[in-house]
């Protein structure tokens, strides 16, 4: 069985993104800060600290290029900003993100009812911010994420096919990275090895991330058939926060702590002080009083047995 | 990758034992008896229906005797009931139950605290309880069942090697069936995958069930790790009732609708009717107000794009 050797594992923390673009409460700016300076003093080393969209459209995120700004001051922490589109794109070069993630549908009429636009526009809109990139002069990355990669609530089924010709369109339209995303809970242990296997051979080293969302119980366990893959970096948001608006109350993204839990107790090396990040929980969920959170490992604690992987893992 | 192929599946349900045990509510035999037939219009072929313990010990269990009564009526339903030493089996033996459950701690310090036994001196005991089956003319089958098999809130570590010890020593003295259970949430899915792989070689066809708990969140996850190496029943409880003494407010069981969801979304056959597990879930829900109970499908509801698997599925 393959359960592959102990190795470095990254969890991405989208928190102060897809969590608090999904809660009505808006978090102030100071704690966000405060957030992002306790997560990088856990050793989160990849966190998503916004959206440039329009603040009208989401003003819980309306702060992202000041906390752009105080990430880029912290020693060694990548931090990435999803962009809609071109203009956020210039925001994010802007403000020199080590990584802009434009999110793309698989499914057409997701696509339509929340971006406006065909998964092909999208892909030609990634054409347009590679070619700003490159003009740009920074380093920042683009990264091209495949939601709805499981199924869709609009549309139904989205075909594997689909979902392999929009990577593949991503890659060819100049995406450093891809990623899958798991965007309304439908995918199972076994469509994710079926799908994520493929996608894998189609984007080799270039495939980045899995997004899988709690809201039917199995972002870990689609985690671990990805994990069986090879799948090195996973997002997920402190307490689960954020997620499912067409469930409301559902759990929505995979929990950071408790899937650090999971991957070190594997013996995968995530860089991350589990006490650290139950601590910063903690703090978090107070400052949202109401919303719902998520997650097991907060009530239970860790075992008695837990080890922390060994950084020499490999 | 392995992700075996699609085969039928048991869930056999531990939520009137397991679960209705570990909570103060005092569930009404008649609420006790509609869950029952309920599970089985449900689909549910495997269910525990309670401990053969002194009453003054479980009174919210002091009805197993009419329950398995009840039980052995159901067409086609296996009544199996936990006996904790030959007193309890004698009682099984009577109410002729298809399965008795003789649980073993292989943790010494647990064992001793809970059953105030040493896990050798269990199974001596599933001698006699073999002894006692053989005299009796029943065709009731016995299954010891070794818990803390990932380590123990008291003792700490629980090597593996003792796990496997123990499981060649309750084959050696007469068990039909042995399994494993992860008492207190300590097993990761690369634990299950190691620790189970040993036992299959060990017991063969005479490995019968996995049972996890979900204290930490992994329970799904340690099931699929499972699932690999071809496991085909695993225990759970309706709501995901029951089970974390320690950790008040954690996560108990595997949640039965849960798992479900999962092993019929991969394609395993379990034969049930996840629909109607939904509605006896809120049925139970609504007997045992205030207790603490789990799960996500039951908030989100089934994917629009669920097809349960076939049954000719192999």
């Amino acid at each position: 069985m393959p359960h592959p050797s102990p190795r470095p594992v990254v969890i991405r923390e989208v928190g102060l993104r897809d969590g608090l673009q999904s809660i009505a409460t808006i978090v102030p700016t100071e704690h966000k800060r405060a957030w992002l300076a306790a997560a990088h003093a856990a050793g989160q080393r990849e966190i998503e600290v916004g959206s440039f969209v329009p603040a009208r459209l989401l003003p819980q995120l309306a702060d992202t290029a000041e906390l752009l700004a105080y990430a880029r001051t912290l020693p060694g922490l990548k931090a990435s900003v999803l962009v809609p589109n071109l203009k956020g794109a210039e925001r994010a070069l802007d403000g020199d993100a080590h990584l802009m993630i434009l999110p793309l549908s698989a499914s057409h009429a997701h696509s339509l009812a929340n971006l406006r636009k065909t998964p092909d526009e999208v892909v030609a809109e990634l054409g347009r911010i590679r070619a700003a990139r490159d003009a740009s002069g920074r380093k920042t990355l683009i990264e091209g994420g495949v939601g709805t990669a499981f199924g869709c609530t609009i549309q139904g089924e989205v075909p594997v096919s689909e979902v392999l010709r929009l990577l593949q369109a991503l890659l060819d339209a100049g995406a450093d990275r891809v990623s899958l995303a798991d965007t309304v809970g439908y995918a199972d242990p076994g469509a994710v090895a079926r799908l994520f296997e493929q996608a894998l051979k189609i984007a080799g080293e270039r495939f980045c991330c899995g997004h899988f969302h709690d809201t039917r119980g199995l972002a870990l366990a689609n985690v671990a058939a990805a994990l069986d893959l090879g799948v090195a970096r996973f997002d997920a948001s402190l307490a689960g926060i954020g997620g499912c608006p067409h469930a409301p109350g559902a759990s929505g993204n995979a929990t950071t702590e408790d899937l650090a839990f999971m991957l070190e107790a594997m013996g995968h090396h995530t860089g991350l002080d589990l006490d650290a990040l139950l601590r910063l929980r903690a703090q978090v969920v107070g400052w949202i009083p109401g919303e719902p959170t998520h997650g097991a490992l907060w009530r239970a604690g860790l075992p008695g047995t837990f080890r922390p992987a060994r950084a020499s893992a490999r």
